[in-house]
């Protein structure tokens, strides 16, 4: 099925909205953070509020022109390029004012362009905080946060981006307004829009504006690496550690040693925690109400683990400064990654209690294929790992281009028998359309192309992404 | 638009289904708790695993027969009776297992028709919390508690039901199993159907099963009553109380001079707390982590709020039994109420900040009307308040018919101007349904209906509920 280009609506755009909404094509909106996809061309179009984008999708509806939403940029599946036809690119980057932030109800209202990093220090600013935080934090918009439900660091106390929404603002696909920009903390009047929209990674229609919930800031916070003897003991670590601060713990990362190996090699200038590089580690990030020191907390956990055999070395943050420290080193591992040039990368989520033998079985899975170095690493406590394949030294990926396949298959095979997702937090894109495809549950797929036919008539909502356009 | 009585599908349904799936028709299936709705008849059908509950729908689909999901009965806007026709009212009360608890990974499996208490007391064997929590949870059932998105009384701390899920199983209107009983907490496979079915109220399929997620136990447990001058004060101690534990904060409920009175009238066995009545209270219960006191964590929330002329008298649980007594008397007001016998009620939820303003205009609006007494009560923290109006004294509910819906009109309006919701917890059922017409957003309601199209478009699935049959 072949789309208008928007060129033939150029002219009723152009009426329709003000001329500074027109941005210049630049290769920004034609390319994504790992290359593997580019755009052919298109529209941009940068509305200000609500109406403009609502009266662009009308036309865009009505010609039947694509239109493709466009955040940050900082998706990881190609969601945000289309790679054929000339669609209307429609960019929240313009509308990111903070509107309000009312700390007394715990809440914030944000336009959809708003970068995280700002919201999070409106959040700030007000005693508050708004836990969703990720790399690309500096970034990412509001909008396409919520539009691929982003996880992060903290989703292990916070949960993910959907559960830090109380409210949206949208346009659906044929130009109709959604106002739903309500605070309320409880409210069951009908379908639940909201949780449709996010993460339907805008092919359903687009958000414009969220109410998000902020939460109280915690009063002491504290980061240790611990070295365990394995990934079943980081899992009883963690039933250790929650047992004694509850959901103190905001979040809980392993790392092994391979990616500790590829800093030593690409960013020597990382400090590592430990003199003789450990097997696995912990990092593990708590956050505590007045009246409990965190420092004391995590000294309380060490003991008791140290004395179940959970842990054999451990270092405690003793600053503000050292437990940023502990959070650049495990934020450096994706650019060390990215240095030494993964064969096959996957963000894969099991169920918690599966991730010991997940990642025995997924090394012998790999290893069947050929000789590779593997960097598992990521938010354990969770259940979402970053398990990337890399290729042996003296070696690089493009010597690997046909194991790819077979590797990708491989891990996500397992990775489905173990009752886990191949998408934990980066959402489906374009990239891994046929993986859901695979995978994922024939009778919910065949309701999601119900939906989408349902909200979509034309198909022109970010066609190609999730659901093969039709 | 009518259906086909179940009766012509009978003898093929008796073919699919063992003979135990076909109950009795008791009265029990066409009545619900306040004795609004009544339905006409039907035969009422009790699988035992969700393929039976597929036959059969694939029956009723195909012969156009309606179908009445039925959970434990407790739901107050009429969801689980048709008024109308002879429908297949399919009962989960036969699918009660508690399939799996796995505290490891704050984790359960249950059936639909397991009843909440039992799920709550499989979770604490397990030493963990379905904090999930409301007066009907003898005999509420998840499928039924999931369908509504049942709110009640950890909401404030837990989120409503719908935070609670990490995966459902379900059969959609065409006979289609949807098998979504994960239990990861960070899965990005596509469009969230969880959320769609939650809270649809048995109009676009049946929840067969659910992952649910499980809480760490708080360490320490403790309850007060706390004297207030106004609402407003009320609120400006929970941000004391929130400021001092975080998300210690389980309940937070607002109780009137008139819900005491109430309880005086027709309950005087419940011990009122204060020699004299106050005005306002609050019943404020905490749940704190391993190292915290919570009667400590009551005295300093209260010597702090005195400072501040938050509050003027308190007192504290000083045992579980007594932290007991406390919730006992909030739980009666209900049952007070329906002793005095309402003339109007209403599950309305404002912005927090709202609600001072709302509890006084709410009073103006209805004295417009007539002269009469106001219980306003709830779950203040959540801004979801039971507004419920009674007769003077020797006056009763029957002598007031025709101003009810004046009554009703006037406080809906009021709630709908203030940003707030005319369904807070209960849902729409069939009580509502015109209310959503009137307040409703009509972007989401024409997404709602275009919805319900798509995966219902024989209309079958509890027709008349949420959204008028068409």
């Amino acid at each position: 099925m072949t789309f208008t280009p928007v060129s033939k609506i150029e002219p009723a755009l152009r009426n329709a909205l003000p001329r500074a909404a027109f941005r210049e094509l630049s290769a920004a909106y034609l390319e994504e953070p790992r290359g593997r996809y580019h755009g052919a061309g298109g529209l941009v179009l940068a509305p200000t509020d609500v109406g403009e984008v609502s009266r662009a999708m009308r036309l865009a509806a009505e010609a039947r022109v694509a239109v493709v939403p466009y955040g940050g940029g900082t998706g990881l599946v190609g969601g945000q390029v289309a790679e054929h036809g000339a669609p209307l690119i429609l960019s929240l980057e313009r509308m990111t004012a903070i509107r309000e932030v009312l700390p007394g109800e715990n809440a914030m209202i944000v336009e959809a362009g708003a970068i995280l990093a700002d919201v999070q220090a409106a959040a700030q600013e007000a005693g508050r905080l708004f836990p969703l935080s990720l790399a690309s934090e500096g970034s990412a918009r509001i909008g396409g946060l919520l539009a691929t439900n982003a996880g992060g660091i903290n989703t292990l106390r916070y949960g993910n981006a959907r559960d830090q929404v109380l409210g949206l603002e949208a346009v659906l696909p044929d130009g109709t307004v959604w106002n739903g920009l309500t605070r309320l903390r409880k409210n069951n009047m009908g379908y639940d829009l909201r949780h449709l929209l996010i993460g339907a990674e805008g092919t359903l229609g687009i958000i414009t504006a969220a109410a998000l919930k902020l939460q109280p800031r915690p009063a002491a916070e504290g980061a240790a690496f611990f070295v365990v003897p394995s990934p079943q003991a980081a899992l009883d670590l963690l039933s250790v550690a929650q047992a004694r601060v509850g959901g103190g713990v905001q979040a809980f990362e392993l790392i092994g040693r391979m990616g500790l190996d590829f800093l030593s090699e690409t960013m020597p200038e990382v400090r590592q925690p430990f003199g003789e590089k450990p097997d696995w580690m912990v990092l593990v990030d708590l956050g505590l109400p007045a009246g409990q020191e965190a420092d004391a907390a995590l000294e309380a956990i060490f003991a008791e683990a140290l004395e179940a055999a959970l842990v054999s070395d451990g270092v405690i943050a003793q600053s503000e400064g050292q437990r940023a420290e502990f959070w650049a080193l495990r934020e450096s591992i994706p650019e060390a990654n990215r240095r030494i040039g993964s064969v096959s990368s996957h963000d894969i989520s099991v169920p918690l209690g599966a991730i010991p033998d997940f990642i025995l079985r997924g090394g012998e899975a790999v290893a069947a294929i050929g000789e590779f170095r593997i960097n598992c690493f990521g938010h354990v406590g969770d259940g979402n790992l970053h398990y990337n394949v890399f290729p042996m030294p003296g070696r690089n990926r493009a010597d690997h281009e046909n194991e790819r396949p077979a590797i990708k298959r491989a891990v996500h095979d397992l990775v489905h028998e173990m009752g886990g997702s191949v998408s934990a937090e980066h959402g489906i894109g374009r990239l891994k359309v046929e993986d859901l495809e695979r995978y994922g549950d024939p009778g919910k797929l065949a309701a999601m192309r119900a939906i989408k036919t349902a909200l979509d008539p034309g198909g022109i909502m970010n066609p190609g992404a999730v659901l093969r356009a039709i």
